[in-house]
């Protein structure tokens, strides 16, 4: 069958594809799934091909795996906002609400908020006072906006997010904790994904300010002040303290852990579970877990850390050591 | 007094049991506990009887925590669903919920989902459209359940909790992120308790699955594809990255954090806060932490560890001279 | 102009400052960012103005800190509560809600609970049956909080935290996991403030605790009978295991975790990312992370972890064997 003839109706993944489906590979060392693939077609790079020998039409491209991704979504487009607010929903004194915005029941929206064209406010948005949302923002159930806060467009947030709530910032009082008001706001970029359950909090006095194109996972935590640039990428369970600022165009691995009042290059990428205790000024990749070991090798090795200083001092004297050796052994050579 | 002639209204700890209510010991260690508690009879093992003399009336039994779990439980059963739909709840089209099922105040039901018998859909439950819910599923307040996904029989889901978020799916296009649509679905098994304000993602192309029996704690993190076997047990806080299946029976301490697109073994057991960072084949107890230590301590301890190699090769050196030392003495012995 | 004629309508960090505007100086290292600044005057102490020379009108005092969070206070007063119920909102049987209260849309009180004056029940809050609040108790939207918890007055919790969700208390029963009641309570004291996306987990027989004046960040888990002392403050992505106490006047940093079962004394300090293992009796500042290293320079480095045992096997065998050569030169001195 000549490959303009192949029709596909889905994507799939190499090793699950079906006739009728359309899969995809991304790298040489997975070609033995294509001996028993299904697939009626397979997207594949020029690279690839020099070192796997493909039967199946193809269709040849120098980054398989967004072609992929931009057939998917044909396959499988972002769903539209029905317009109109359900009768349910409470609209606050001057709110603005765009006639093709789509709110749903159970849909809290503040005092004079502003929401854009063809926005999507599923059940049980809060969003509040004074807050001003682009046009195509989707909010997910249950992810609350708290006042003043401010949305891009085509900002998508998951449920139960929670944006602009008051950050940690507390003074000692000598007898108490006493809470400092938090009046800066949220400010997300247009094109920003946020993950469920994520919080960003809203700034002390400045913004908190989440950078256009940065798309943030699940359950991430990020404090007041901090700011996160255009394109980054953070994976789920990270924590970013107060006033910390990361770079453009960076990668942060899922559970990485960031001090406050540092500064991260641009194009840094940090591992997964990493410890950020310092600001990072050259780009690079970084890393501060401890390897996986059997508990039963653990306890033998990790004990020796909390006497690493006197280890290194035994080899610092068995140095000086074998140096008067050597020395005492010079005159009779 | 005959142990049958006691009666108990509730189960209480050791160290806090009063007259009317039944204790448990677990353990020889805890036997001082016993000279001054008020319970009026206990749970206790043939084992414990052997180290442990005790005066009050007894229960023996093999395994008396579960006894003392089996006992709360006949003090204090579930509840059970009161039947009716509130007429705050917003049912969308073709939905079907069973009579039997309890459905609260401002709950939202998808286009098409199946609410099986005697579910109850606490206050702010949002379920999305095409779900399916088997019997006896318990969501409390503010779960939200995203479209098509599917949950067994008996599944509970408490507070905050979000089922079938999109993966963080992601592809480089030059420029910017390019969204990967993520069309799976998240599939609950049986038995399955997830806790409050937990994620756990909806497939990317593929589902992402619980297994049967398997109890997830808080605020975990579970993405797109993960696979959780049967009866596995996961601590609170622990993140899981995309594609990772983790085996059956396991358990994972709080915190413990897994890359992805790895295989954990069943019966693995993971140390809290470790950082799971390849594939486990052989099942045993995994750790991964830096022992805990004063700051000072570890000022003086941790700052080597940036220069471990070095030390490794200066002892190397140093064995290399020893044993040129003893070669030359040797002919002289 | 004389300080006593100077008009201040707003607080402002030190390099944001305006005229019309007040700053602070916390520490003298900032003195340069007073070169630019326009604010209008500037709250500092007597030891910084030791150091540093100020020309605009100033407030002195001993905390500047603390002094501007006072300020700010006043310029930003707290939100008073618009008394009344709204007619979305739902109450439970026997509840009793103050006349000074605010209940607002989609709001779900359960039967017999207490609102107490002046409380604000933010949008999509749901409170369960038998939970007593206290005075002037904040809910921010989406918050839940289970059956038959306690708040004190004035405590604050923003979006999404959830309190007194079930412990994750299991007893394995051979072939399944047996659940067990969890019939305690989640009690928080007065004046207690907790994060967006925190979950608190009501107690398993007692309770769960947490201490007057106590502060806790967004998106920490506290598990069931854990107690936290009076005024202690918890950073973001904190995890506390089952029945730890940590003692008053504590401060723990972000993303540190507690193994369960475990004693932390008074005014202990935990870095972030700790894991502490094991109770700490004596107050001091405890950490526990590998450093921050380039992923090639952790490459070449942790990897000797794994055989950290042997190194310090090989360092006591050449100390040993440097003892014999000394030894053996001894005679010949």
């Amino acid at each position: 069958m000549r490959g303009a003839d192949v029709v596909v109706a889905r994507v799939a993944p190499l090793e699950a594809a079906r006739p009728g489906e359309l899969s995809f590979i991304t790298h040489a060392k997975y070609r033995r799934q294509l001996d028993d693939c299904e697939a009626s077609a397979i997207i594949v790079s020029p690279r690839i091909l020099e070192s796997v020998s493909i039967e199946l039409p193809m269709i040849v491209t120098p980054d398989p795996y967004l072609y992929f991704a931009k057939v998917a979504t044909l396959f499988n487009p972002p769903q539209i906002a029905v317009a109109g607010v359900h009768p349910s929903a409470v609209l606050g004194s001057d709110s603005r609400v765009a006639a093709s915005a789509e709110v749903r029941e159970h849909v809290s929206i503040g005092a004079r908020a502003v929401i854009g064209e063809r926005c999507r406010l599923m059940p049980g948005v809060v969003v509040g006072d004074d807050c001003v949302l682009g046009d195509d923002v989707v909010l997910y159930p249950n992810v609350t906006i708290y006042h003043n806060c401010v949305l891009g467009d085509r900002v998508t947030i998951h449920s139960g997010a929670v944006i602009g709530a008051d950050g940690f910032g507390l003074a000692w009082a000598g007898d108490a904790w006493f809470k400092i008001p938090q009046t800066g706001r949220a400010v997300i970029g247009d094109d920003v994904e946020i993950g469920a359950n994520t919080t960003i909090d809203r700034g002390a006095l400045a913004d908190t300010v989440i950078g256009r194109g940065a798309k943030i996972d699940n359950l991430v935590q990020i404090a007041h002040n901090v700011q996160i640039g255009e394109y980054t990428a953070v994976a789920g369970c990270v924590g970013i303290a107060g006033s910390t600022r990361i770079g453009a165009y960076c990668t942060i691995g899922g559970a990485a852990m960031f001090v406050g009042h540092i500064e991260i290059a641009d194009r840094t990428h940090i591992g997964g579970g990493t410890l950020v205790s310092k600001s990072i000024r050259q780009a690079d990749t970084y890393a501060s877990s401890y390897p996986l070991s059997t508990m039963k090798d653990w306890l033998s090795n990790a004990v020796h850390l909390r006497h690493l200083d006197e280890l290194v001092g035994r080899v610092k004297q068995l140095e000086k050591e074998i140096k008067n050796i050597r020395n005492k052994e010079a005159p009779n050579d």
